[in-house]
């Protein structure tokens, strides 16, 4: 049913259309019509219909969606029931913070191990997980599978970090330095977590309202 | 020149524009066709120039657009001169890692104090800002001109201290909680910093690749 080229707009509402469905599970509801949905995500029932034709036919006309049903589906679209493998690079301030608080089990995802150079953080532990040496990094890539990589180093070392994982065979990539990654390889995805846009984003807003 | 209701996706485009002509412009790029800015950011030609006329002409048919008068126009538009102020509620480990390492005079901002309930860091300062106590922060906002909080708090407290601070009168919030926040007031701004959705859109790509 899949259709190829699927457009960065579609899949970037995705996982707000998940986090909305889990949500309305969680509070009980069975059963919302794309108007509902849409209403509570200011996007237009028809946006919404659209959208899920990408993937197939997901509701039946005229009776709304099955709640737990369209979970499942995006979930499983977005790979939730995948068990990605993420090791995390950096374990400074950031890092910690995002081993200690993110729920990385709700989205899919397992952190095996974090690495680090600083021999005050190597050998102890963040939420269960092991912070082991950036001299251990090649070989444990060698070892495990590794479907993500968290980078949360500092910017003057990231492209030459991300280089070496890619030579190891990382191709997935979750940027927290703030700077643009690139790869000559058109398999490798960098997902950049761009602050900068938020905040400016949100500029715009208190300065233009 | 401006128009009124401008979509949520033109007004999430402009950080990225305003990003791509910083660098150009780094770059040392002093004229650019909008085929060409829009190769780079993956966008089409037509795209940008329906995009730019939301507010205003900024280019020449046939000359392309001054990557420095573009930039400075971009950048006025999302408030970069304005001289925004900000605090920040929470100096964990997260808020740490921005104060330390985010370019707020980038982006237009002065981040003037940070906020937490620890006595271990109250009276400490990160990146030459001071960390107060909550106790101080009533009276701070008082005396203070405080455009946004940047919430970077616990998810069990985030909302009551959302809306401590909205009865104080603030009404732009960049929230790094991971939950979502809400006002019955409409002035009030939430920029939410979606981990989940971001690392989601990574799994996509990944098991669909």
């Amino acid at each position: 049913m899949k259709k190829e080229n699927i457009s960065d707009a579609v899949i970037r509402r995705l996982p707000r259309y998940y986090r909305q469905l889990n949500s309305l599970y969680s509070s009980g509801v069975v059963r919302i019509s794309s108007h509902s949905l849409g209403q509570e995500m200011k996007i237009t029932a028809s946006q919404i219909r659209q959208d899920f034709s990408c993937f197939g036919e997901f509701g039946q006309q005229g009776y709304g969606y099955n709640v737990e049903e369209l979970r499942t589906e995006i979930g499983h679209i977005l790979g939730v029931d995948k068990n990605h493998h993420l090791i995390m690079i950096g374990a400074g301030n950031l890092g910690h913070a995002i081993l200690q608080n993110f729920p990385f089990s709700q989205t899919g995802f397992t952190v095996d191990a974090a690495f680090d150079v600083s021999p005050c953080v190597v050998g102890t532990y963040i939420n269960g997980i092991p912070i082991r040496s950036m001299d251990e990094l090649d070989d444990f890539i060698r070892i495990h599978t590794v479907d993500v990589v968290a980078l949360t180093i500092p910017q003057h070392v990231a492209q030459e970090v991300a280089n070496r994982l890619i030579v190891l065979g990382i191709r997935g990539f979750w940027n927290f330095t703030n700077i643009e990654l690139s790869s000559s390889d058109p398999t490798v995805q960098f997902e950049n977590i761009h602050f900068a846009d938020s905040l400016l984003t949100l500029s715009y807003r208190i300065a233009n309202r």
